[in-house]
């Protein structure tokens, strides 16, 4: 990037709000996954009116630019791919309006979950997200649709916005949407936002509904003996009908994994199932008792509820917990983010969770499965030593099988996470008959393509290659 | 059109599925609104396939394409402006797959609503829709995102869009969105899909969530002296946290209406809310409490509950009647719909209601307003004798002012109905800044123009003089 350029970009945010050094763009050339590349400057404006100069800069000078939050994506979202301008959103971070009695709030992006979500609750109200909210920008979870266990009862970030404001890719601001629950007037752009990454603009201020707190939860732990009755469990639930507000399945190998490293002392079983329950306090009461009918009458070995703010801080910590005690599995092997985050219609849990322990068993390597069972949302962990050629071997032909057995069931290859670079490849795969349509926004949007170039559907790349070079590389 | 496009039409679907004959183009050249405008031909196709050979027909040809389900929308969406084909999609009426543990359903766009709610009752689901649901079909309520009175608590018809097949304007059969609650895969084209009011494609095939059907409901009626206390009690409800999963406000002139036309009895007062609460029996104890709490907090004269079926169902049929009521209000009178589906925050409603009564008293025009109140969506109705000019002057000037009020107030020209030909000067005003993306969507996915045109943002006309010189000349 030409110093003429830096010098105009210094010019709209001043001296402060600008960085060049190498460790400064190191620390923006990755997100919390595993590709990594160089950006030639970070920016840190702080209005609307800066962004809108930066992005006429980028299509007078034909450079790249990339949103960013708090870079907690785990696929490349934020990754500067082709070089250019990352722009940190994170000073942009007011609560500018709440109106609790009309049901929304209007923030900036970079707005932590965690923040918005402290303010709601003096008044009684929250929005739901992804598990990464103490520190994951509203942006962000806006730009990647993201969400957490809770979907199930309370939808995805997507199911929240009501409108916002954007700078275009060519630098034109614009307000989509309304700040009414209800709106049909014309293209319904503020959602075609969600889930785009930061590759059609730039999410300058979110309008978002809220939802009420419950007045009160509960959590219950269901053993099985074989995953398909945890599975049907499920079904059996939703079909009574009863929409628990959480719903975590965990196999063999991750309550193992959890025994071991937090010492939870959950039972020594095939299945578990994590039960959440809320609404009003007489509401909680009709629905544990349906859970405990559903939970024997589809053969759970035990059931048992809990309303101790403790034990259900335990076991929520316990389920949390997974992913870093998967590394205490064993300890010559590391847990590796290659087939993660697949969703299924919630039937098929059972099948998929099977047919990856059948892959796992055919590549002789180990796989842990767990999700968020209640949307059919699955977690899978690789547990490998990324030094051993053989392992990378193995891991993606099991990779493939996953994900191609995922499309089989109907599903799609991310529920919560979003595509980036690390999904691209299968993505391109899974919406096959749709990327034309994709293509022709994009370009029509952006015709310079100049926001957050080769991401989604702009790839061709073996993303496995890739990250195995990268890991034999340092 | 030309006659060697017809025998063409007709090969595609056989015989009996195009129609030319006057009184058949003339039934097909209205909907439930007041615009009206010939096709050249019908064509009633019954698959995909069919569809996609009558779009590239339309590009090779270069004729207009107008797809339409039951034709209940008010404001022209499927009136053929441009002269072309209407493709009635009545027959495709299948509910092809019922996934009622996985918490969704597949279906063909000319399913109605009432058929579909009829057969998810079985299972113990619905899924929300707007009051025209005995006829509506499904593909048009997604087309246009409709909703009903239960949005607050059940939102619209884009929450429960999860997936859906279409035949792009160029010829192409996509499968947008996913079978799974959740999706984080690339742009969420299935949301945009929801508006579009047939100007993007055709929807072939719908996959809609479903949601569990309440166990009990109770309705009250609450009656208070001024508009005012009305709407902080609407406000003072919401902020409790209380979310009923209906809210209807009467002001007096429909108070007045209703009881002379139905003699429902209503008290005599300046405003009533009916309020509806719906969840589990122990649920609806709770909520019934906090209502009563609440109206007498905020100075209701009575608040009146029953679960009893006869008068729950008295009630609303008394809030249905209200648009044939209005009618009777004065002999010399009809209601016209010039104003209507306006919605704002909730908050705003009795400032909304009150500045149209203050409209009505400027020009000298009757306007009775209702409504949604629970979701800010507002229902005007202009009384008015449409054979006096002096009428039409008053009533163009009072429409102007409501819909800048509306947009004053950060609402929106239409919460439920959609744009199409009555709405579109307004929407043009109110979306102004993004009509160049809309734009720019619209000519990538339909470069020759053919679905749907002149419809939402391409309209440059005066609704008001065409509607005038439309009854005139009558």
């Amino acid at each position: 990037m030409d110093q003429q350029i830096i010098d105009k970009l210094r010019d709209i945010v001043g001296e402060d709000h600008i960085r060049t050094s190498t460790a400064e763009l190191y620390a923006y050339s990755t997100d919390a996954g595993i590709h990594r590349s160089m950006p030639d400057a970070v920016i840190r404006p702080r209005t609307t009116a800066e962004i809108e100069k930066i992005v006429k800069l980028a299509n007078e000078y034909l450079f790249p630019i990339v949103p960013r939050g708090a870079g907690t994506a785990l696929c490349g979202h934020s990754v500067p791919v082709a070089g250019g301008l990352v722009i940190d959103l994170q000073r942009m971070n007011t609560i500018k309006e709440l109106h609790i009695e009309d049901l929304y709030v209007v923030v900036e992006p970079g707005v932590t979950h965690k923040d918005l979500n402290a303010e709601l609750k003096k008044y009684g109200f929250f929005i739901p997200g992804p598990s990464s909210g103490n520190v994951a920008n509203i942006g962000g979870m806006v730009a990647t649709n993201a969400s957490g266990g809770n979907a199930v009862k309370y939808g995805a970030t997507r199911d929240y916005v009501l409108g916002m404001e954007v700078v275009f890719p060519k630098g034109d601001i614009a307000k989509l949407g309304s700040r009414t629950l209800k709106n049909s007037a014309g293209y319904q752009l503020e959602k075609l936002m969600c889930g785009m990454e930061g590759t059609l603009g730039i999410i300058t201020e979110i309008t978002l509904r809220i939802a009420p707190l419950p007045e009160a939860t509960a959590v219950a732990v269901a053993v099985f003996d074989t995953l398909e009755k945890a599975g049907q469990c499920v079904a059996n639930m939703i079909a009574r009908p009863l929409i628990p507000s959480g719903l975590e399945l965990m196999s063999r190998v991750c309550i193992e994994a959890v025994n071991k490293a937090v010492c939870m002392g959950l039972p020594d079983e095939e299945a578990i199932l994590l039960i959440e329950v809320d609404g009003s306090v007489n509401d909680v009461k009709d629905q544990i008792r349906k859970v405990m009918e559903v939970c024997k009458s589809s053969g759970a070995l035990s059931v048992d509820f809990t309303d101790d703010p403790e034990r259900k801080e335990e076991l929520w910590k316990g389920r949390k917990a997974m992913i870093p005690s998967l590394s205490k599995y064993d300890d010559d092997l590391v847990t590796v983010m290659l087939a993660d985050d697949m969703a299924v219609p919630m039937s098929k849990v059972p099948e998929a969770v099977t047919a990856f322990q059948e892959i796992s068993d055919k590549y002789d390597i180990v796989i842990a499965s767990y999700g968020h069972s209640g949307d059919g949302n699955l977690h899978t962990k690789v547990l490998m030593d990324p030094t051993k050629r053989s392992h990378w071997d193995q891991a993606e032909k099991a990779v493939e099988e996953i994900y191609s057995k995922v499309m089989d069931l109907g599903g799609t290859i991310t529920g919560e996470h979003g595509v980036g670079m690390t999904k691209a490849p299968f993505f391109l795969r899974e919406r096959k008959c749709s990327l034309d349509a994709m293509k022709m926004i994009k370009m029509a949007l952006d015709p310079n393509n100049i926001m957050n170039p080769n991401k989604i559907m702009d790839w061709e790349d073996n993303f496995i290659s890739r990250l195995r070079y990268h890991l034999e590389e340092e």
